[in-house]
């Protein structure tokens, strides 16, 4: 029995090791199977000139297109994956098949996703309209020089699709259960109250900053930002460290700190939350330092999701939800550019040990990603 | 020039290093000095059978009387001191006179004292009333071996003083300034409230134990103890520590834990307010342990606190402050036995490095104890 198409572009892709950044080797994996679909391929580092290494720079970065007239429809993903750990029952970067799963890292997060891309153009035809792939080599790491340099070079090139699929791995339990069509938005605070360190004893000779904390976070806790959304939860502040660190019991301590962790709809925007609570924060003696990792994006119910649906259903015999939980993605970007919704593989190995994909998922993925292509399209 | 008694006794005192536990010479030292004027000598070890190494066992003890008819005045103290510490100016176990002062562990708290008392009984005549010493070897460690044995001793007796006099540097700026008449009381709590660690992005799988520890502890900040009295500052409460210790920004912790001290008045006791904020902390959802370091007590101003006034203006000019402030002593034990009140001397180089006592200090409270036990005794 030979290989089906999505299973020889797993296997080839899964075996070039490719941690995040990632580069080379895997893009020239990516290139050959696509420039004989008669695919125009750029290739591109960025960030090359950034030395801080906690921006995971130099990033590759891929950008395929077959044009035609009519629509412009994009697979978008990533090449990259997280490290493997150790402990696993067969080499993470030599693909395996035990029983009806291949096993290696990126199996589901997201190579295996790429290669049913791939494998779905070979049933395209051409003139279908145009068609192209938004591949970065850094969707694990920090991202800056990803799917963000990407979009760039759309733009560049005028070449920006009308609908956007992100092939992550968003299926639950069975393939087809689950797609996302937005995102919540991410911030972290944290949160410091300075006082007058001294002896319990003595109280009037210290200025104890515990008090103003606490204070702080009861009204913190008060605070109810909104009810949600048709397709978001609501909005949710969680406290999620205190810290004093003192260890003497008869001692007022100097300094008393807390984070938080905001995670919200798109009724909110973070520096609006960030402002609101700074607000707070500072009225009770604190001062406030904030990290936004992202803001809230939503692709309301509509053309693609309805494609995706539809074709899910033609090949699984379910109706996937249509969801806006979970993680961060590289859809936060790409939100800015077009309609986009993610929909992949069964999530349950992602990241862990042993990753794997199960064979017949990849045959239907495949499908099912035809099916969305050529519906759109038209 | 010859030395004074007290600066005589004091040095002999000193020479005999004593470190919390004190046993041995220095006990034969004061018994030397106490049997040519007459006193019965009590020495017995306390807690030969403990094993625990935090018990600070064996402690010697000694009781001294001298009994006649009238009543019975008790000086107490310790001989033991505080391990010196390295970057003394001379040996702190060879007393040295550098200028007007006295140098060596113990000079003030307290062998500086004993040596007071001992040179005031030879100006006290033996009619004038029963005196006794109540001096252990154990104040500065666990003391639980220490003046609670030497109290079971007198009582076995039959030997209880009717007014007692603690020798403990009560005295701040100058000689005479202050004497105790009481102490706060002193509870640490820890409080803990459990939960169920998650993902911030799934807050309704996870059970965030923070804001049920903020609530607790908002509730204890509005708790309003009293007023304080006549003689002692409000009670208060102090939260000295919070923590949870959660590193990541993602994760909803499991625990979150809070230690609190309050330092009470008289108005309060130990169990009542251990079991007000247990009510308050199990009602919160929070577990509470807690540790009673010692009951509020006081002796009202009256008979003895007036003679150490009046013995202290005669001989300084200045009026003692009659305070309830600072830490603990072996008071509270004897504080359940008879009227006590403590003076000595100034407790600036206590505990530290260098510590000294001035030559004209110890001559002036020698002439202070003298006057009290005879206003006293009648």
């Amino acid at each position: 029995m030979t290989d089906s198409l999505a299973l020889a572009y797993a296997r080839k892709l899964i075996a070039c090791e490719s941690i995040t950044p990632a580069t080379g080797a895997v893009f020239d994996a990516l290139e050959e199977m696509l420039t004989p679909l008669g695919f125009a391929v750029d290739r591109f580092l960025s960030g090359e000139d950034d030395q801080n290494p906690a921006h995971g720079a130099p990033v590759e970065n891929l950008f395929a297109i077959r044009k035609s007239s009519g629509r412009h429809f994009a697979f978008a993903g990533h090449l990259d994956v997280v490290p493997p750990g150790d402990g696993w029952g067969s080499d993470p970067f030599v693909p395996e098949i035990r029983g009806d799963l291949l096993h290696g890292r990126g199996a589901v997060d997201m190579k295996g996703s790429i290669a049913a891309f791939v494998a779905a153009l070979h049933s395209i035809p051409e003139d279908a309209g145009t068609i192209s792939l938004i591949i970065t080599g850094d969707e694990e790491g920090p991202a800056i020089y990803g799917t963000r340099a990407l979009i760039d070079h759309m733009h560049a090139r005028q070449s920006v699709p009308d609908f956007c699929l992100v092939g992550e791995p968003t299926s639950v339990h069975r393939l087809g259960d689950m797609m996302k069509i937005g995102r919540r938005g991410s911030v972290n605070m944290w949160i410091s109250v300075a006082g007058t360190q001294g002896h319990v004893a003595y109280p009037h000779l210290a200025d104890n900053p515990i008090p103003r904390l606490i204070k702080i976070l009861a009204e913190i806790e008060a605070i109810h930002l909104d009810d949600g959304t048709d397709w978001f939860q609501p909005s949710n502040i969680e406290i999620t460290d205190m810290q004093v660190g003192n260890k003497a019991t008869n001692v007022i301590p100097a300094k008393a700190e807390a984070r938080l962790s905001i995670r919200f709809n798109d009724l909110q925007q973070g520096d609006a939350l960030v402002e609101r609570l700074r607000t707070l924060i500072e009225a009770g003696g604190g001062t406030l330092t904030a990290m936004i990792s992202g803001e809230a994006f939503l692709t309301p119910p509509g053309e693609l999701s309805a494609a995706i649906s539809e074709a899910v259903e033609a090949v699984t015999g379910i109706q996937p939800e249509a969801s806006t939980t979970g993680g961060t993605s590289d859809a936060r970007f790409l939100t800015r550019v077009c309609p986009v919704v993610e929909f992949g593989l069964c999530n349950a190995t992602m990241h862990k040990l042993d990753e794997a994909v199960a064979l017949a998922d990849l045959e239907a993925l495949t499908e099912i990603y035809r099916r969305v292509a050529l519906k759109i399209l038209g």
